[in-house]
């Protein structure tokens, strides 16, 4: 392989169908150690080397949509040594990360930013007269994110020098879905779409020579019918010059396109159609299982290790299949995420009342408020990273007007080896500022069960947080139980202190517990579960009874669940109560959860740590008191 | 005019010319008293009409986009009574509303949701065996935010039935941007849209007919051809059939369109051309000021009153033009806001740093990460209630990149007549929970101008707060100062109470506070200027010196930044500084702004209300303190 960006300029097309083959073996020697995006990398292997050919990195600027498909550019950008430390904790991001090389010239991690950013840089440099060419790669299903559009509709308008290369797998993340998808079918699969353009100016240019009443008509469509015949039409609509589709696995012709479209003035859409797992049998048979993958056996593909418990994704996923088999007003609703917050089996049981909309979480929301005015019983499932993206859908269209959905965060607290992109870690705080909207987390999963039962026979909606991450092991039960809206459950009552936890964290705080007994200290647990609404009693009386209380939340401290904590105790001028809370102070590295958990507090160690230095110094404090009521 | 919706279908179409113009009046008539959004509703006077002669309300379901366009429904549907209410107090509301009426079916405010609405209905109908109508009335400026193509990407798979009115008015709030905008001006300008589909279905008949290559070549491409002859390829290109362009004031013409929309099967697109403010010359010349207006004098269209002192939006807007002025790095960004943000003159001074990308706020937001990336200086500037929309882009494009993006959070605090879709009161918890952004928010006009000059000196995204209201009139300094990052400032020094103010609620802090002296109690006042970071120093000394700490904040209470101070007092071990919290509980309705505040005690009176009850609680307590160490 290669040291620097530019020495692949170089490269016979021998040579780089050779450099394409180190490349997947070294994908897939990495990926299935570390884990990772393996399908989308393989897909586009030759595309990347084609970009690298054609243009100049870092000057030139390439936007990579999602960006989990830039492991082909990681390795061509120096840093081949790291590549083998690719999602590990301290090694490489598997995003482009602006931090870890000037070849990654934007961070992503989200879906469809690309073409947003393209602009952006575009516009820098036109205004500053400088020269770089600017390229976004975008897949065809982050095509269908809403904010795609409104770039495109942006890139269009302005005439601005850039290109989006749209690479085209048709399969994106679960299935390939919407009105976008089905248009860019057509265009692979017409037969009249095989022609050049030049072939078709030349058949128009034919027209007037027919004299006939026909032809005239013809003649006055022209503009008409020549947009038509050039495939892209809807692209060229939109002010875009349309080029393709072009085969991208072929390296020839894809720097011959490329090279033409640097040549274009204006905006330039590159169709190109890969093959997702191209290369590696088991990733192009399953790119949906291949697409995020943990350590796999590279001989056969199969997965190396499987926890015996279910997830609570896994168990939220057959408890909607349980609700909906006996209340047929209940449907599912998901953007892009079918088997990803296990939704899958609903689809295959519920096909008319499963919706994957494709990656459009604004839209999904606002979908969901109208199904629930129009009698149905919605339940809304995404990672909570992506409930940032129809923020205002849940504050306006759901929360304002009291529909009742139901919305499964899933994935909420830290996901892992994806990193700060796609931590969940900031919904307690956005969520919990809007009125109306009851949010719970289960200690475990048989408590994920009875929060979607008891959610759904409330009258306003709700949100249930629950982490990625097997459940506890908790025995399950068939029948479901009603939980008291606002309840917290007293898990077990101390005198020194009370440990408030939201959601699996309990757990530990649990363990912590019962270690801070054994060294002589009475701590309390509270399972939370409810914020909006918090169990009022229960804090009261805990805060007054102990005057301790610490706070253990997977979620950033600033307006989180301990937030929520001490806003009631001083509404209810209990201020004095003594209150820790542990949760995260900033964005997240990457790495494994139990590590980055350790690392960042959320521990039963760290829960003992900080239990005891609140209950020593207020012990502190009461000597004190107790010497000063001497001396006095 | 009419008492209950049905009775429409039984006039003549004389009936309903005068109908109409007996609805212009009213609205003219109420709304230069009440103010409200005039030049729209007078664009869709007939196309309303139209509507409800050819459904049936409210079995039928119209979803109206952005919704302030609803006034002539209102008065169709049995609230012409009331109708003299509106926007006021208690009154109707200038959006739809479930609560107010069975004919509302989904609460609209912000824009591009209809469609997303529609198709939820109309799945739950098909679910259900229903057979209702459904449809949603979008304009072409909503028609560019991304969630609309999110949805015609989903309603254009699946095949429902639901009509998509696309009420294209060649301008939206400001002015006529992107791509889709240009192609819908060629379908409305090109001659060739002129034929009737029958006339080409006709014509692509008789092509077989002539025996030669090229006609064969053209039979071969019939298929497109066919939907390029069709005007509204694009939307047809998405699964919709389009029909139209018709005249949206040809009461005629409008329901033999909606009537054959009905009989389609799947969706279909009718693309409907209006004029805004028609029937009011004033209006008709002046769309932009028409769009949303205080009352005026209907004789000539003049605003009845101006205040002398100008907006905070007004200085944001001249002083951005200052500083931009001498340096030459700074761009503005704006989603059709921007005569509503004041940055129409900056517009006109330097068009190619100017960058109005049409209702799209996630596109801005990362569109001007980039910007800042390729060396400019990007400004933008939205609503509070519109950075909602851009959420997962502020966190995930500016933040965690820290690109250097400021934001002008214009509208924060409620924004009156427009009610609780628009209200600012959330934008604190929700930024506040991302790291590397610093919040700031000015007591006036003049440390607005200097907080901006100072977030260009900062290394981190900044977010700079303030409501829509006209300034203090303090005088304005020429000359920029720097104001210390983190720092708060003690307006002034009380023993008995410390009241923290953030942005212009510090003036009616600092008027509470020379009231309570005059009553005894010394109250200082803080104008807090940042969250994140919070000025750790002052507020400890202020808690320690006082002892007594009240909040006030025009935002919602959870989260927001008297959680903020809490979470600091805690951190701090200050946990018995006795805090009490103003600011809003729940969604706040529509009405005055005044009146607003003192309704939900965002007042000078509330303030000193709440100040006495802490001082005089913790007198009592002390009292309680003293009884209990003599009986002791």
């Amino acid at each position: 392989m290669l040291d620097t960006p530019d020495q692949i300029k170089e490269l016979s097309l021998e040579q780089l169908k050779i450099l394409s083959e180190e490349i997947r073996q070294e994908m897939i020697n990495v990926v299935s150690e570390n884990g990772g995006h393996l399908a989308s990398n393989l897909g586009v292997v030759e595309l990347t080397i084609a970009l690298h050919r054609v243009l100049t990195i870092p000057e030139d600027k390439i936007i990579w949509d999602v960006g989990h498909q830039t492991y082909i550019h990681k390795l061509l950008t120096s840093r081949r040594e790291e590549f083998k430390t690719l999602r590990q904790h301290k090694g490489l991001s598997g995003f482009p990360k602006r931090s870890e090389s000037s070849c990654d010239c934007f961070d992503t991690g989200h879906s469809s930013t690309s073409i947003s950013a393209a602009v952006g840089y575009a516009k820098a440099r036109d205004i500053q007269n400088e020269k770089y060419r600017v390229v976004a790669v975008i897949g065809d299903g982050a095509m269908s994110g809403g904010m795609a559009f409104e770039a495109l509709n942006h890139a269009g308008n302005c005439k601005t020098n850039l290109i989006v290369v749209l690479n085209d797998n048709d399969m994106f993340i679960s299935q390939n879905v919407g009105a976008m998808s089905s248009y860019l079918n057509r265009i692979r699969t017409a037969p009249a779409y095989d022609r050049k353009k030049e072939d078709i100016q030349k058949f128009l240019k034919n027209i007037p020579k027919i004299g006939n009443a026909v032809a005239k008509a013809a003649e006055k469509a022209k503009d008409g019918i020549k947009y038509m015949l050039v495939p892209g039409m809807l692209f060229e609509e939109l002010g875009l010059t349309y080029l393709g589709p072009v085969d991208g696995h072929d390296i020839a012709s894809l720097e011959k396109v490329l090279t033409q479209a640097k040549k274009k003035k204006g905006p330039v859409l590159v169709h190109v159609l890969t093959c997702k797992g191209k290369g590696y049998e088991p990733a192009r048979q399953n790119p949906d299982i291949f697409h995020g993958i943990g350590p796999f056996n590279k001989e056969n593909g199969e997965l190396k290790k499987k926890s015996d418990i279910p997830t609570y994704t896994q168990v939220f996923g057959k408890t909607v299949c349980e609700l909906a088999d006996k209340d047929e007003k209940i449907v599912a609703v998901t953007a892009a995420m079918g088997s990803g917050t296990g939704l899958s089996h609903f689809g295959k049981l519920f096909p008319k009342r499963y919706f994957d909309v494709g990656i459009a979480e604004q839209h999904a929301v606002t979908f969901a408020a109208a199904l629930a005015f129009g009698g149905l019983k919605p339940i809304v499932s995404m990672y909570s990273t992506f409930y940032q993206r129809a923020y205002d859908q849940v504050i306006h269209d759901v929360c304002l007007q009291k529909a009742k959905v139901i919305f499964a965060v899933d994935r909420a607290g830290i996901v892992g080896e994806d990193g700060p992109t796609h931590h969940g870690v900031f919904d307690l705080s956005f969520l919990r500022a809007i009125p109306n909207l009851t949010i719970m987390a289960p200690k475990d999963e048989q408590e994920l069960r009875d929060m979607f039962y008891t959610a759904l026979s409330f009258d306003n909606p709700v949100a249930i947080r629950y982490p990625r991450a097997s459940g506890v092991g908790v025995p399950i039960k068939k029948e479901f139980s009603l939980i008291e809206k606002g309840k917290a459950e007293l898990l077990l009552k101390g005198e020194d202190l009370t440990i408030i936890g939201f959601g699996h964290v309990v757990n530990m705080c649990l363990e912590a517990a019962y270690k801070l007994r054994m060294m002589g200290i009475n701590a309390g647990v509270v399972n939370l579960r409810f914020i909006n609404p918090l169990d009022k009693e229960l804090i009261i009386e805990q805060g007054k009874l102990t005057g301790k209380i610490l706070t253990v939340e997977d979620h950033i401290l600033n307006g989180g669940m301990g937030s929520a904590v001490l806003e009631l105790l001083h509404d209810e001028n209990l201020g004095e109560v003594r209150v820790g809370r542990i949760g995260y102070r900033g964005y997240v590295e990457h790495g494994p959860i139990p590590l980055l958990h350790k690392e960042h507090g959320i521990s039963m160690e760290n829960i003992i740590v900080r239990a005891t230095a609140l209950v020593h110094e207020q012990e502190a404090e009461n000597q004190t008191h107790i010497v000063k009521e001497h001396i006095h």
